[in-house]
């Protein structure tokens, strides 16, 4: 039998530019070029052996400054509601989110990394080597896909008036 | 302040072929074909709005039948002991495993996936829609790269024998 409930305890938090969710870049053609740094616990140092050979790292979080969820809701990208987990809603039955990092360089137990969306103070669950991608022919999008087409399409009627 | 730690609650359990870990494959060229089904729980069922549209999701999951953890140990695919951050084991600080799954299709809170590597039972903590890849020519994959191609070799140097 699974137990209720399991306890996560943070291995150290973000650095980030961000103060504030306003200043995360969202939205169709949003991308995230931030540099930021992974402060990992000291006591924990030996669990970054290597990790500079990974180009890319999966970075675990979680969303601190969010309360409840919501089940059905409408992303910044789309004015569509969506199940929570057709999306990156952070507010999610259990609040962990989820970042790829390119990891620019290690000093000690900080890891520089390019590509946060995180806020500054946020804690970190875990970190994993980014290991393979799914093939670009393989992967399908849904409610996204469309939204940033129809994003699309609307910036060019704007360009076009 | 962050608090001490953060309470995580199953949203559902998996289904697999997997009733031991010696079952799943591991090591250099290990693929990951098997299917399973995760199995939502009811009540949650209106956060998978959408979720079809999706031809890949990351599964967020507990490694509930690991316990404690090791900075550094050596993994199935290498001789050499890496640091825990750097390799997938099962037995770190926040046992939270992280899985790309092709959704085959959805039967109402059931959703049928093929790429399951947990055991049968495990539990679920989150799931999110796979949205993007790093392309391939920046990838780089640090130890896993090097003891693929020693485990290559090796298997080169027995077939020629």
């Amino acid at each position: 039998m699974n137990p209720d409930s399991f306890a996560m305890r943070p291995i150290g938090v973000v650095r980030s530019p961000y103060t504030d969710t306003a200043q995360i870049p969202k939205g169709p053609g949003a991308t995230h070029e931030a540099e930021g740094v992974l402060e990992i616990l000291p006591t924990l140092e030996r669990g970054l052996t290597d990790i500079d050979g990974f180009s890319h790292l999966y970075v675990l979080w979680v969303f601190d400054r969010a309360a409840g969820y919501d089940l059905v809701g409408t992303p910044p990208t789309d004015r569509r509601p969506h199940g929570v987990f057709a999306t990156r809603s952070p507010r999610r039955p259990n609040a962990i989110g989820l970042t790829v990092v390119r990891l620019v360089r290690r000093e000690g137990s900080r890891l520089v990394v390019q590509g946060v969306d995180m806020l500054d103070g946020t804690p970190i669950l875990d970190i994993k080597p980014y290991l393979s991608s799914v093939p670009p022919e393989q992967l399908r999008r849904g409610w996204l896909a469309e939204a940033e087409r129809a994003a699309e399409a609307s910036a060019s009627d704007n360009n076009a008036a």
